[in-house]
Protein backbone atom coordinates (compact mmCIF):
# COMPACT_ATOMS: atom_id res chain seq x y z
CA UNK A 1 0.00 0.00 0.00
CA UNK A 2 1.60 3.09 -1.37
CA UNK A 3 1.54 6.21 1.08
CA UNK A 4 -0.02 9.05 -0.06
CA UNK A 5 3.27 10.85 -0.63
CA UNK A 6 4.77 7.84 -2.80
CA UNK A 7 1.42 8.13 -4.99
CA UNK A 8 2.20 11.43 -5.43
CA UNK A 9 5.55 11.03 -7.14
CA UNK A 10 3.75 7.98 -8.70
CA UNK A 11 1.30 10.59 -10.64
CA UNK A 12 3.85 12.95 -11.54
CA UNK A 13 6.19 9.84 -12.84
CA UNK A 14 2.96 8.66 -15.04
CA UNK A 15 2.55 11.95 -15.84
CA UNK A 16 5.92 12.79 -17.66
CA UNK A 17 5.81 9.11 -18.81
CA UNK A 18 2.40 9.28 -21.21
CA UNK A 19 2.95 9.36 -24.51
CA UNK A 20 2.01 11.34 -26.56
CA UNK A 21 1.34 14.89 -24.96
CA UNK A 22 1.40 17.12 -27.86
CA UNK A 23 4.08 20.09 -26.81
CA UNK A 24 5.42 18.23 -23.14
CA UNK A 25 8.25 16.64 -22.91
CA UNK A 26 7.60 12.54 -22.46
CA UNK A 27 8.89 8.90 -23.06
CA UNK A 28 9.32 9.75 -27.08
CA UNK A 29 10.00 13.57 -26.37
CA UNK A 30 12.09 16.34 -24.96
CA UNK A 31 14.08 19.31 -25.48
CA UNK A 32 17.75 19.54 -25.55
CA UNK A 33 17.91 21.20 -22.02
CA UNK A 34 14.46 20.16 -20.66
CA UNK A 35 14.47 16.49 -21.03
CA UNK A 36 13.19 12.93 -19.29
CA UNK A 37 15.42 12.66 -16.80
CA UNK A 38 14.66 16.35 -15.28
CA UNK A 39 11.33 15.22 -14.72
CA UNK A 40 12.06 11.93 -13.22
CA UNK A 41 14.82 13.76 -10.84
CA UNK A 42 11.89 16.70 -9.96
CA UNK A 43 9.83 14.00 -8.90
CA UNK A 44 11.81 12.70 -6.45
CA UNK A 45 13.06 15.62 -5.70
CA UNK A 46 9.70 16.60 -4.63
CA UNK A 47 9.39 13.90 -2.15
CA UNK A 48 10.12 15.65 0.96
CA UNK A 49 7.90 18.55 1.17
CA UNK A 50 4.84 16.03 0.20
CA UNK A 51 5.88 13.56 3.28
CA UNK A 52 5.72 17.19 4.73
CA UNK A 53 2.02 17.73 4.46
CA UNK A 54 1.36 13.94 4.82
CA UNK A 55 2.84 14.98 8.58
CA UNK A 56 0.37 18.16 8.46
CA UNK A 57 2.92 20.94 7.65
CA UNK A 58 1.38 23.72 6.48
CA UNK A 59 0.54 23.86 3.12
CA UNK A 60 2.87 26.70 2.21
CA UNK A 61 5.93 25.30 4.15
CA UNK A 62 5.52 22.11 2.66
CA UNK A 63 5.40 23.84 -1.04
CA UNK A 64 8.23 25.32 -0.19
CA UNK A 65 9.85 22.41 0.76
CA UNK A 66 8.91 20.39 -2.55
CA UNK A 67 9.89 23.14 -4.78
CA UNK A 68 13.15 23.18 -3.31
CA UNK A 69 13.61 19.38 -4.16
CA UNK A 70 11.66 19.67 -7.49
CA UNK A 71 14.00 22.34 -8.57
CA UNK A 72 17.49 20.55 -7.42
CA UNK A 73 18.30 19.48 -11.31
CA UNK A 74 19.68 20.78 -14.26
CA UNK A 75 16.65 21.14 -16.31
CA UNK A 76 14.93 23.85 -14.71
CA UNK A 77 11.02 24.14 -13.45
CA UNK A 78 9.74 20.83 -13.82
CA UNK A 79 6.63 20.44 -12.26
CA UNK A 80 5.82 24.03 -9.92
CA UNK A 81 2.34 23.71 -11.10
CA UNK A 82 2.15 20.00 -10.46
CA UNK A 83 3.02 20.45 -6.96
CA UNK A 84 0.38 23.07 -6.26
CA UNK A 85 -1.73 20.98 -7.02
CA UNK A 86 -0.56 17.83 -5.65
CA UNK A 87 0.57 19.78 -1.84
CA UNK A 88 -2.66 20.03 -0.95
CA UNK A 89 -4.40 16.96 -2.61
CA UNK A 90 -1.59 15.13 -0.21
CA UNK A 91 -2.76 16.83 2.87
CA UNK A 92 -6.36 15.88 2.82
CA UNK A 93 -5.27 12.51 1.21
CA UNK A 94 -3.56 11.88 4.60
CA UNK A 95 -6.38 13.51 6.55
CA UNK A 96 -8.95 11.53 5.63
CA UNK A 97 -7.61 8.35 3.44
CA UNK A 98 -10.96 6.69 2.39
CA UNK A 99 -12.32 9.03 -0.01
CA UNK A 100 -10.55 12.94 -0.82
CA UNK A 101 -13.94 14.78 -1.17
CA UNK A 102 -13.81 17.76 -3.28
CA UNK A 103 -15.07 20.13 0.07
CA UNK A 104 -12.75 18.89 1.94
CA UNK A 105 -10.21 19.88 -0.85
CA UNK A 106 -11.73 23.19 -0.61
CA UNK A 107 -12.04 23.61 2.82
CA UNK A 108 -8.42 22.82 3.49
CA UNK A 109 -7.06 25.64 1.15
CA UNK A 110 -9.46 28.35 2.17
CA UNK A 111 -7.50 28.00 6.09
CA UNK A 112 -4.36 28.52 4.48
CA UNK A 113 -2.68 31.98 5.79
CA UNK A 114 -0.34 34.79 4.99
CA UNK A 115 2.73 32.57 6.01
CA UNK A 116 0.96 30.23 3.60
CA UNK A 117 1.16 33.17 0.82
CA UNK A 118 4.93 33.85 1.86
CA UNK A 119 5.81 30.15 1.58
CA UNK A 120 4.64 30.48 -2.11
CA UNK A 121 6.55 33.26 -3.40
CA UNK A 122 9.87 32.07 -1.39
CA UNK A 123 8.85 28.77 -3.15
CA UNK A 124 8.66 31.06 -6.65
CA UNK A 125 12.50 31.75 -5.78
CA UNK A 126 13.92 28.24 -7.04
CA UNK A 127 11.85 28.66 -10.42
CA UNK A 128 11.61 30.73 -13.40
CA UNK A 129 7.53 30.62 -14.00
CA UNK A 130 5.66 31.83 -16.96
CA UNK A 131 2.58 34.19 -16.04
CA UNK A 132 0.85 36.73 -17.52
CA UNK A 133 0.57 40.18 -16.22
CA UNK A 134 -1.81 40.61 -13.36
CA UNK A 135 -4.54 42.85 -12.75
CA UNK A 136 -3.45 46.93 -12.66
CA UNK A 137 -4.42 46.72 -8.81
CA UNK A 138 -1.63 43.46 -8.10
CA UNK A 139 1.32 44.51 -9.59
CA UNK A 140 2.67 44.59 -6.07
CA UNK A 141 2.30 41.08 -5.65
CA UNK A 142 2.56 40.00 -9.15
CA UNK A 143 4.73 36.13 -8.44
CA UNK A 144 7.31 37.41 -11.22
CA UNK A 145 8.45 39.21 -8.24
CA UNK A 146 9.26 36.15 -6.37
CA UNK A 147 10.17 36.93 -2.59
CA UNK A 148 10.29 40.42 -3.59
CA UNK A 149 6.38 40.55 -3.08
CA UNK A 150 6.18 39.22 0.64
CA UNK A 151 5.97 42.87 2.20
CA UNK A 152 2.87 43.71 0.17
CA UNK A 153 1.23 40.14 0.35
CA UNK A 154 2.18 41.27 4.20
CA UNK A 155 0.41 44.48 3.92
CA UNK A 156 -2.87 43.28 2.47
CA UNK A 157 -3.07 40.44 4.69
CA UNK A 158 -3.69 37.79 1.63
CA UNK A 159 -3.57 34.35 2.22
CA UNK A 160 -2.25 32.04 -0.37
CA UNK A 161 -6.00 31.03 -1.23
CA UNK A 162 -6.27 34.66 -1.85
CA UNK A 163 -3.24 35.11 -3.89
CA UNK A 164 -4.63 31.77 -6.07
CA UNK A 165 -8.19 33.80 -6.20
CA UNK A 166 -6.28 36.94 -7.89
CA UNK A 167 -4.34 34.81 -9.86
CA UNK A 168 -7.19 32.39 -10.87
CA UNK A 169 -8.12 34.50 -14.13
CA UNK A 170 -4.59 34.34 -15.61
CA UNK A 171 -3.54 30.91 -14.65
CA UNK A 172 -5.22 27.13 -15.17
CA UNK A 173 -3.39 25.71 -11.88
CA UNK A 174 -4.57 29.41 -9.31
CA UNK A 175 -8.48 28.26 -11.07
CA UNK A 176 -8.12 24.66 -10.02
CA UNK A 177 -7.89 26.28 -5.97
CA UNK A 178 -10.77 28.68 -6.40
CA UNK A 179 -13.21 25.72 -8.28
CA UNK A 180 -12.78 22.46 -5.94
CA UNK A 181 -10.63 21.36 -7.96
CA UNK A 182 -12.97 20.34 -10.38
CA UNK A 183 -10.67 19.81 -13.84
CA UNK A 184 -8.31 17.11 -11.50
CA UNK A 185 -11.81 15.49 -10.02
CA UNK A 186 -13.27 15.19 -13.38
CA UNK A 187 -10.03 14.44 -15.39
CA UNK A 188 -9.75 11.37 -12.36
CA UNK A 189 -13.26 10.10 -13.23
CA UNK A 190 -12.43 9.95 -16.83
CA UNK A 191 -9.32 8.16 -16.39
CA UNK A 192 -11.09 5.50 -15.10
CA UNK A 193 -13.64 5.65 -17.83
CA UNK A 194 -10.75 5.40 -20.84
CA UNK A 195 -9.12 2.22 -22.37
CA UNK A 196 -6.12 0.70 -22.47
CA UNK A 197 -3.26 0.98 -19.75
CA UNK A 198 -2.57 3.73 -17.20
CA UNK A 199 -0.37 5.36 -19.76
CA UNK A 200 -2.56 5.67 -22.39
CA UNK A 201 -5.18 6.82 -20.49
CA UNK A 202 -3.02 9.39 -19.42
CA UNK A 203 -2.19 10.68 -23.13
CA UNK A 204 -6.06 10.32 -23.86
CA UNK A 205 -6.80 13.05 -20.43
CA UNK A 206 -4.32 15.01 -21.40
CA UNK A 207 -5.98 15.55 -25.45
CA UNK A 208 -9.28 15.55 -24.20
CA UNK A 209 -8.15 18.57 -21.12
CA UNK A 210 -6.31 20.37 -23.98
CA UNK A 211 -9.02 20.24 -26.18
CA UNK A 212 -11.25 21.39 -23.08
CA UNK A 213 -9.70 24.93 -22.62
CA UNK A 214 -6.70 27.15 -23.53
CA UNK A 215 -4.03 26.14 -21.77
CA UNK A 216 -2.71 29.32 -19.53
CA UNK A 217 0.78 28.31 -19.83
CA UNK A 218 0.55 28.70 -23.10
CA UNK A 219 -1.24 32.04 -23.38
CA UNK A 220 1.43 33.46 -21.00
CA UNK A 221 3.95 31.93 -22.90
CA UNK A 222 2.74 32.79 -26.60
CA UNK A 223 -0.44 34.67 -26.21
CA UNK A 224 -3.92 33.83 -26.74
CA UNK A 225 -4.25 33.27 -30.21
CA UNK A 226 -1.74 30.26 -30.03
CA UNK A 227 -3.25 29.13 -27.20
CA UNK A 228 -6.44 28.92 -28.70
CA UNK A 229 -5.20 27.59 -32.00
CA UNK A 230 -3.42 24.64 -30.31
CA UNK A 231 -6.70 24.00 -28.13
CA UNK A 232 -8.99 24.32 -31.40
CA UNK A 233 -6.61 21.36 -32.83
CA UNK A 234 -6.50 19.33 -29.73
CA UNK A 235 -10.11 19.07 -30.43
CA UNK A 236 -9.62 17.63 -33.67
CA UNK A 237 -7.52 15.04 -32.48
CA UNK A 238 -9.57 13.10 -29.82
CA UNK A 239 -9.53 9.42 -31.06
CA UNK A 240 -7.64 10.32 -34.05
CA UNK A 241 -5.33 8.27 -35.80
CA UNK A 242 -2.43 7.78 -33.67
CA UNK A 243 -0.02 9.00 -36.17
CA UNK A 244 -1.88 12.51 -36.28
CA UNK A 245 -1.79 12.88 -32.82
CA UNK A 246 2.12 12.27 -33.25
CA UNK A 247 2.88 15.14 -35.99
CA UNK A 248 0.88 17.66 -33.96
CA UNK A 249 3.19 16.56 -30.73
CA UNK A 250 6.43 17.16 -33.19
CA UNK A 251 5.16 20.01 -34.86
CA UNK A 252 4.69 21.97 -31.00
CA UNK A 253 8.30 20.54 -29.93
CA UNK A 254 9.49 22.26 -32.92
CA UNK A 255 7.73 25.99 -31.86
CA UNK A 256 8.59 24.82 -28.24
CA UNK A 257 4.86 25.36 -27.19
CA UNK A 258 4.21 23.21 -23.98
CA UNK A 259 0.60 23.06 -22.32
CA UNK A 260 2.27 22.32 -18.93
CA UNK A 261 -0.92 23.66 -17.28
CA UNK A 262 -2.86 20.99 -19.04
CA UNK A 263 0.27 18.42 -17.44
CA UNK A 264 -0.46 19.95 -14.22
CA UNK A 265 -3.91 19.13 -13.98
CA UNK A 266 -3.26 15.63 -15.81
CA UNK A 267 -0.95 14.84 -12.58
CA UNK A 268 -3.56 15.89 -10.35
CA UNK A 269 -6.61 13.65 -11.73
CA UNK A 270 -3.62 10.93 -11.64
CA UNK A 271 -3.70 11.27 -7.82
CA UNK A 272 -7.23 11.36 -7.49
CA UNK A 273 -7.32 8.32 -9.41
CA UNK A 274 -4.69 6.43 -7.86
CA UNK A 275 -6.22 7.49 -4.35
CA UNK A 276 -9.38 6.49 -5.14
CA UNK A 277 -8.28 3.35 -6.86
CA UNK A 278 -9.86 4.05 -9.86
CA UNK A 279 -7.05 3.17 -11.95
CA UNK A 280 -3.79 0.62 -10.81
CA UNK A 281 -0.93 0.03 -11.53
CA UNK B 1 20.89 17.50 -2.23
CA UNK B 2 18.89 13.81 -2.80
CA UNK B 3 19.32 11.58 0.13
CA UNK B 4 20.74 8.13 -0.56
CA UNK B 5 17.08 6.80 -0.46
CA UNK B 6 16.71 9.05 -2.92
CA UNK B 7 19.12 9.01 -5.21
CA UNK B 8 19.16 5.24 -5.30
CA UNK B 9 15.31 5.66 -6.30
CA UNK B 10 16.71 7.75 -9.14
CA UNK B 11 19.05 5.50 -10.23
CA UNK B 12 15.85 2.80 -10.83
CA UNK B 13 14.39 5.27 -12.86
CA UNK B 14 17.01 6.33 -14.91
CA UNK B 15 17.74 2.93 -15.57
CA UNK B 16 14.29 2.20 -16.53
CA UNK B 17 14.21 5.43 -18.63
CA UNK B 18 17.79 4.24 -20.89
CA UNK B 19 17.08 3.42 -24.22
CA UNK B 20 17.63 1.01 -25.79
CA UNK B 21 18.67 -1.68 -23.89
CA UNK B 22 18.20 -4.63 -25.84
CA UNK B 23 15.81 -6.74 -24.03
CA UNK B 24 14.42 -5.05 -21.10
CA UNK B 25 11.59 -2.38 -20.33
CA UNK B 26 12.63 0.85 -21.14
CA UNK B 27 11.08 4.17 -22.63
CA UNK B 28 10.62 2.85 -25.93
CA UNK B 29 10.04 -0.72 -25.24
CA UNK B 30 7.84 -3.25 -23.15
CA UNK B 31 5.74 -6.41 -22.87
CA UNK B 32 2.33 -6.87 -22.74
CA UNK B 33 2.16 -7.61 -19.15
CA UNK B 34 6.12 -6.08 -17.81
CA UNK B 35 4.72 -2.09 -18.27
CA UNK B 36 7.07 0.75 -18.23
CA UNK B 37 4.92 2.34 -15.69
CA UNK B 38 5.35 -0.90 -13.37
CA UNK B 39 9.18 -0.47 -13.05
CA UNK B 40 7.83 3.24 -12.29
CA UNK B 41 5.77 1.74 -9.49
CA UNK B 42 8.43 -0.68 -8.35
CA UNK B 43 11.13 1.90 -7.93
CA UNK B 44 8.65 4.14 -6.03
CA UNK B 45 7.40 1.49 -3.66
CA UNK B 46 10.91 0.29 -2.53
CA UNK B 47 11.53 3.82 -1.26
CA UNK B 48 10.62 2.65 2.53
CA UNK B 49 12.66 -0.32 2.35
CA UNK B 50 16.04 2.26 0.75
CA UNK B 51 15.05 4.31 3.56
CA UNK B 52 15.25 1.93 6.42
CA UNK B 53 18.51 1.01 5.23
CA UNK B 54 19.67 4.78 5.23
CA UNK B 55 18.02 4.94 8.60
CA UNK B 56 20.57 1.63 9.99
CA UNK B 57 18.14 -1.60 9.62
CA UNK B 58 19.59 -4.39 9.19
CA UNK B 59 20.37 -5.62 4.76
CA UNK B 60 17.91 -8.03 5.33
CA UNK B 61 14.74 -6.34 6.92
CA UNK B 62 15.68 -3.13 4.46
CA UNK B 63 15.88 -5.63 1.43
CA UNK B 64 12.74 -7.40 2.67
CA UNK B 65 10.90 -4.29 2.92
CA UNK B 66 11.97 -2.58 -0.05
CA UNK B 67 10.83 -5.85 -2.04
CA UNK B 68 7.53 -5.85 -0.75
CA UNK B 69 7.42 -2.08 -1.38
CA UNK B 70 8.57 -2.49 -5.11
CA UNK B 71 5.89 -5.69 -5.62
CA UNK B 72 3.16 -3.89 -5.01
CA UNK B 73 2.23 -3.50 -8.67
CA UNK B 74 0.72 -5.16 -11.21
CA UNK B 75 3.90 -6.34 -13.35
CA UNK B 76 5.48 -9.02 -11.72
CA UNK B 77 9.43 -8.61 -10.24
CA UNK B 78 10.40 -5.70 -11.46
CA UNK B 79 13.60 -4.86 -9.40
CA UNK B 80 14.97 -7.39 -6.80
CA UNK B 81 18.13 -7.75 -8.16
CA UNK B 82 19.00 -4.21 -8.80
CA UNK B 83 17.52 -4.43 -4.67
CA UNK B 84 19.75 -6.72 -3.82
CA UNK B 85 22.86 -4.13 -4.34
CA UNK B 86 21.34 -0.91 -4.14
CA UNK B 87 20.20 -2.02 -0.50
CA UNK B 88 24.00 -2.38 0.98
CA UNK B 89 25.00 0.85 -1.18
CA UNK B 90 22.51 2.83 0.19
CA UNK B 91 23.27 1.58 3.77
CA UNK B 92 26.91 2.18 3.60
CA UNK B 93 26.28 5.57 1.77
CA UNK B 94 24.63 6.35 4.48
CA UNK B 95 27.13 6.10 6.71
CA UNK B 96 29.50 7.63 4.95
CA UNK B 97 28.40 10.02 2.89
CA UNK B 98 31.54 10.94 1.57
CA UNK B 99 33.28 8.19 -0.73
CA UNK B 100 30.91 5.17 -0.67
CA UNK B 101 34.36 2.83 -0.34
CA UNK B 102 34.44 -0.49 -1.88
CA UNK B 103 36.07 -2.00 1.12
CA UNK B 104 33.30 -0.25 3.26
CA UNK B 105 30.85 -1.92 1.38
CA UNK B 106 32.60 -5.39 1.23
CA UNK B 107 32.71 -4.70 5.41
CA UNK B 108 28.72 -4.21 5.66
CA UNK B 109 28.00 -7.16 3.74
CA UNK B 110 30.22 -9.22 5.30
CA UNK B 111 28.87 -8.46 8.83
CA UNK B 112 25.41 -9.79 7.56
CA UNK B 113 23.80 -12.50 9.42
CA UNK B 114 21.57 -15.32 9.25
CA UNK B 115 18.56 -13.45 10.37
CA UNK B 116 19.76 -11.22 7.21
CA UNK B 117 20.12 -14.26 5.17
CA UNK B 118 16.16 -15.10 6.67
CA UNK B 119 14.44 -12.17 5.64
CA UNK B 120 16.02 -12.41 2.13
CA UNK B 121 14.34 -16.10 1.69
CA UNK B 122 10.89 -14.14 3.06
CA UNK B 123 11.92 -11.49 0.72
CA UNK B 124 11.33 -14.22 -1.97
CA UNK B 125 8.07 -14.94 -1.51
CA UNK B 126 6.90 -11.86 -2.85
CA UNK B 127 7.91 -12.75 -6.30
CA UNK B 128 9.09 -14.94 -9.07
CA UNK B 129 12.53 -15.15 -9.28
CA UNK B 130 14.59 -16.82 -12.42
CA UNK B 131 17.46 -19.15 -10.51
CA UNK B 132 19.33 -21.90 -11.89
CA UNK B 133 19.87 -25.46 -10.56
CA UNK B 134 22.02 -24.87 -6.93
CA UNK B 135 25.02 -27.12 -6.96
CA UNK B 136 24.24 -30.82 -5.43
CA UNK B 137 24.72 -29.85 -1.70
CA UNK B 138 22.72 -26.99 -1.81
CA UNK B 139 18.98 -27.81 -2.86
CA UNK B 140 17.82 -27.31 0.51
CA UNK B 141 18.06 -24.05 0.17
CA UNK B 142 17.72 -23.32 -3.34
CA UNK B 143 16.12 -19.81 -3.82
CA UNK B 144 13.24 -21.23 -5.64
CA UNK B 145 11.80 -22.91 -2.16
CA UNK B 146 11.45 -19.38 -1.07
CA UNK B 147 10.21 -19.16 3.31
CA UNK B 148 10.53 -22.58 2.90
CA UNK B 149 14.39 -23.04 3.08
CA UNK B 150 14.75 -21.11 6.20
CA UNK B 151 14.97 -23.69 8.68
CA UNK B 152 18.10 -25.42 6.24
CA UNK B 153 19.71 -22.04 6.32
CA UNK B 154 19.52 -21.57 10.08
CA UNK B 155 20.59 -25.19 10.27
CA UNK B 156 23.62 -24.69 8.80
CA UNK B 157 24.11 -20.95 10.07
CA UNK B 158 24.51 -18.88 6.75
CA UNK B 159 24.32 -15.31 7.02
CA UNK B 160 23.25 -13.50 4.35
CA UNK B 161 26.79 -13.08 2.56
CA UNK B 162 27.06 -17.25 2.96
CA UNK B 163 24.31 -17.57 0.87
CA UNK B 164 25.43 -15.05 -1.91
CA UNK B 165 28.26 -16.86 -1.79
CA UNK B 166 26.93 -20.30 -2.80
CA UNK B 167 24.96 -18.37 -5.76
CA UNK B 168 28.03 -15.77 -6.87
CA UNK B 169 28.81 -18.97 -9.52
CA UNK B 170 25.13 -18.65 -10.49
CA UNK B 171 23.71 -15.27 -10.35
CA UNK B 172 25.47 -12.14 -11.31
CA UNK B 173 23.95 -9.96 -8.62
CA UNK B 174 25.29 -12.45 -6.04
CA UNK B 175 28.49 -12.77 -7.64
CA UNK B 176 28.87 -8.81 -6.86
CA UNK B 177 28.33 -9.41 -3.61
CA UNK B 178 31.45 -11.85 -3.55
CA UNK B 179 33.65 -9.55 -5.50
CA UNK B 180 33.78 -6.19 -3.90
CA UNK B 181 31.01 -4.60 -6.29
CA UNK B 182 33.78 -4.53 -9.13
CA UNK B 183 31.06 -4.43 -12.00
CA UNK B 184 28.63 -1.71 -10.35
CA UNK B 185 32.02 0.57 -9.27
CA UNK B 186 33.84 0.07 -12.64
CA UNK B 187 30.29 0.74 -14.34
CA UNK B 188 29.66 3.92 -12.00
CA UNK B 189 33.34 5.36 -13.49
CA UNK B 190 32.72 4.51 -17.22
CA UNK B 191 29.29 6.32 -16.78
CA UNK B 192 31.55 9.25 -16.36
CA UNK B 193 33.54 8.72 -19.18
CA UNK B 194 30.93 7.86 -21.78
CA UNK B 195 29.53 10.47 -23.67
CA UNK B 196 26.16 12.51 -24.06
CA UNK B 197 23.35 12.84 -21.79
CA UNK B 198 22.73 10.08 -18.55
CA UNK B 199 19.89 8.44 -19.97
CA UNK B 200 22.44 7.64 -23.39
CA UNK B 201 25.06 7.11 -20.77
CA UNK B 202 23.19 4.43 -19.38
CA UNK B 203 21.92 2.88 -22.70
CA UNK B 204 25.67 2.46 -23.41
CA UNK B 205 26.70 1.31 -20.33
CA UNK B 206 24.40 -1.38 -20.61
CA UNK B 207 25.66 -2.94 -24.01
CA UNK B 208 29.04 -2.77 -22.86
CA UNK B 209 28.15 -4.81 -19.60
CA UNK B 210 26.06 -7.13 -21.41
CA UNK B 211 28.87 -8.03 -24.06
CA UNK B 212 31.68 -8.05 -21.63
CA UNK B 213 30.02 -10.95 -19.61
CA UNK B 214 26.59 -13.64 -20.13
CA UNK B 215 24.11 -12.21 -18.57
CA UNK B 216 22.83 -14.73 -15.60
CA UNK B 217 19.03 -13.83 -15.91
CA UNK B 218 19.21 -15.13 -19.28
CA UNK B 219 21.22 -17.92 -18.90
CA UNK B 220 18.74 -19.25 -16.13
CA UNK B 221 15.64 -18.52 -18.09
CA UNK B 222 16.98 -19.69 -22.00
CA UNK B 223 19.96 -21.60 -20.91
CA UNK B 224 24.46 -20.74 -21.59
CA UNK B 225 23.82 -21.29 -25.45
CA UNK B 226 21.30 -18.08 -25.69
CA UNK B 227 23.04 -16.33 -23.11
CA UNK B 228 26.80 -16.54 -24.87
CA UNK B 229 24.89 -15.62 -28.49
CA UNK B 230 23.77 -12.58 -26.64
CA UNK B 231 26.47 -11.42 -25.19
CA UNK B 232 28.55 -11.36 -28.61
CA UNK B 233 26.19 -10.18 -30.63
CA UNK B 234 26.40 -6.89 -27.62
CA UNK B 235 29.88 -6.84 -28.33
CA UNK B 236 29.13 -6.14 -32.42
CA UNK B 237 26.78 -3.52 -31.13
CA UNK B 238 29.39 -1.66 -29.18
CA UNK B 239 29.47 2.34 -31.07
CA UNK B 240 27.29 0.64 -33.73
CA UNK B 241 24.56 2.11 -35.94
CA UNK B 242 21.70 2.94 -33.74
CA UNK B 243 19.62 1.49 -36.14
CA UNK B 244 21.87 -2.01 -35.49
CA UNK B 245 21.03 -1.44 -31.93
CA UNK B 246 17.39 -0.64 -32.32
CA UNK B 247 16.75 -3.82 -34.28
CA UNK B 248 18.37 -6.06 -31.99
CA UNK B 249 16.49 -4.54 -28.95
CA UNK B 250 12.99 -5.49 -31.14
CA UNK B 251 14.17 -8.90 -31.52
CA UNK B 252 15.32 -9.65 -27.81
CA UNK B 253 11.80 -8.15 -26.59
CA UNK B 254 10.34 -11.01 -29.73
CA UNK B 255 12.43 -13.85 -28.41
CA UNK B 256 11.39 -12.71 -24.57
CA UNK B 257 14.80 -12.28 -23.87
CA UNK B 258 15.78 -9.79 -20.68
CA UNK B 259 19.08 -9.12 -19.55
CA UNK B 260 17.93 -8.51 -15.87
CA UNK B 261 21.01 -8.65 -14.40
CA UNK B 262 22.70 -6.54 -16.37
CA UNK B 263 20.30 -3.96 -15.52
CA UNK B 264 20.72 -4.59 -12.10
CA UNK B 265 24.40 -3.54 -12.66
CA UNK B 266 23.24 -0.68 -14.54
CA UNK B 267 20.97 0.40 -11.89
CA UNK B 268 23.73 -0.13 -8.98
CA UNK B 269 26.84 1.88 -10.95
CA UNK B 270 24.12 4.66 -12.09
CA UNK B 271 23.65 4.85 -7.79
CA UNK B 272 27.25 5.11 -6.88
CA UNK B 273 27.49 7.67 -10.23
CA UNK B 274 25.07 9.88 -8.69
CA UNK B 275 26.17 8.95 -5.08
CA UNK B 276 29.85 10.26 -6.49
CA UNK B 277 28.55 12.98 -8.16
CA UNK B 278 30.66 11.09 -11.82
CA UNK B 279 26.82 11.93 -13.45
CA UNK B 280 24.36 14.88 -12.49
CA UNK B 281 20.85 14.97 -13.77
Amino acid sequence: MRSPAQRAVLAMLLEVAGTPKPGNVDRQREYPDLRFEHFLAGAIGALPGLRAAVEGRSIGAAFETAVAGMSDQEGGNTQFGTLLLLVPLVAVAADDSSSLAPQAVTDHIEATTVEDAAAFYRALEHVSVAAGDPPADAAAIDVRRGADAIPAVRDRELSLYDVMALGSDQDGVAAEWTSGFDRSFAGAARLGDLDGGVLDRTADLFIELLAAQPDTHVRNQHGGTVANEICERAGDLIDADPAAIDQFATELIDREINPGTTADITAGALFIALHRGVITV
